[in-house]
């Protein structure tokens, strides 16, 4: 989930109605959220997490004043993240979720059969405590053995276990703030060093319009280290400008060559086989800057 | 382009930035664009016609306050909207366009050598005169005999010319105001009898997340009377929640069926074989939309 703003929060216009604003771009650009009713507000350990109703999103979860994940259009995200790489492996057993504390893209994960072992670390305990009560169906929490959930930091559990797992999801926030560290070099060996021998991992990698450093910084550091390096896109209403990528690093399986037949009767809102395919088909402008970030590497 | 709200207008903040504000999905979202310079402002016989600097956006061309398109990211309208078309086409020699007075979708049309004839039907005649100005290459206007803009109202220009067109590119507003009439039947029908035995239109149909209600009649009404009828998707920044609908009516060719050899080598910066048929790949909240209205009808 992302956190791009130091500058949002809550405010009341001149008629009383209440606006979360959002600054993205370096502040170029300003989206106001008209909110229904705030639901929950508290600070946690470590940010500002709201429950809010608005139009036109349903709930919302909000971090330190930006918006997150709805339940309108948060399957979006949570498909699209955790699908990917568990249908581009063609057997995995055991899959982490760096990250995704309102636990969205485990539900997703728990819809094949086939995986063994579904893991959660949140940094937030309260996120997931808060999400529990106002967003995310109970029987995500209830019904299923195979999930756990760890309340540490996604950096420190990578260094301090040696498990391996198939499939790694890193739904890191933006490279501010404590996020940072989720964008260093060495995080990315981490992962590497956590997935099997065939292991595939996603990473949120930003906006590719106005988030490009982000992307191609991301890119980068896997090609680096990863024989297949693939980025896909996604159109996310909810946050600026809608378009949005994730980065998939796979040691053996391609996500271009993936049997797709494990896809085709799941119940999902937008992933299709044919989402799946399309997903990987890069407009000119954002290829155009892998092709650049290897001329200048 | 896209022209969403009456209430929307250039207004200074607190610190004298002068912000542009659009209001979309019923004033649930406020979008503020930041702007650095106004370059030009202007009422003309039907809207208010500016063209402003923005960070993240360059140039833009703004309607009664709503961005309508930018140096930045508007290839990515321009691209869509008529290359789709004109390659599904196997052989067109003469397109209309209804809209699109900045030209910018003409010098799409431009790059394909069998067209002989590209006719440009724009209402207002500042709009041109402004683009022309500030916005678009002087080279479209200037080196190609093609080109004819006419300025007149795209609905009475359909009735009452018998002209047939191979491709015809409906780049209209918002089903509100003026744009209104480019959205009932019968102006599908003219369209349709507008177009040669194997002719294509393409529409411009709304956002497939906010404005469902839009992109659901426009594929009604086409059903109604074309026997292809297809929708695709894009991403533009500039447009609240990013995810924006095209829809192409075609009495015999089918854009999944095109031969895509004509786009391999065009200069293009959005637009690509691969993305062509990406485009087509529709969510399957999207799909579902059409499934329902197939039911309602």
């Amino acid at each position: 989930m992302s956190n791009r703003s130091p500058l949002s929060g809550f405010k009341k216009d001149d008629d009383s109605v209440v606006w979360i604003w959002n600054y993205v771009g370096n502040a170029k650009i300003k989206i106001g959220y008209k909110i229904k009713k705030v639901l929950h507000h508290e600070q946690s350990e470590f940010q500002q997490v709201s429950i809010v109703e608005m139009d036109g999103f349903g709930r919302v979860l909000v971090l330190d004043g930006t918006p997150q994940i709805s339940t309108f259009d948060g399957f979006i995200y949570n498909e699209m993240i955790s699908h990917v790489p568990i249908v581009t492996h063609p057997n995995p057993k055991k899959v982490a979720m760096i990250g995704g504390g309102d636990c969205g893209n485990a539900r997703e994960a728990m819809k094949y059969d086939g995986i063994e072992k579904i893991d959660v670390i949140e940094i937030d305990e309260k996120v997931t405590e808060i999400c529990r009560k106002w967003l995310t169906p109970p029987s995500v929490f209830e019904k299923d053995n195979r999930f756990n959930i760890i309340h540490c930091d996604g950096l420190e559990w990578m260094k301090e276990n040696d498990e391996k797992y198939d499939v790694l999801v890193i739904d890191r926030p933006d490279p501010v703030g404590p996020g940072k560290k989720l964008f260093q070099p060495e995080f990315y060996q981490y992962v590497f060093d956590r997935l099997t021998e065939d292991g595939i991992a996603v990473f949120q990698s930003g906006s590719p319009y106005y988030n490009q450093a982000t992307l191609k910084r991301t890119v980068q550091q896997l090609q680096e280290r990863f024989p297949i390096v693939r980025t896909y896109l996604v159109s996310i209403p909810l946050y600026p400008c809608g378009i949005w990528s994730f980065t998939a690093a796979s040691k053996k399986w391609d996500p271009l060559n993936a049997d797709l037949t494990k896809l085709k009767h799941q119940s999902t809102k937008y992933i299709t086989p044919e989402v799946f395919q399309a997903s990987f088909a890069l407009p000119k402008y954002v290829q155009e800057l892998f092709d650049k970030a290897i001329e200048e590497s």
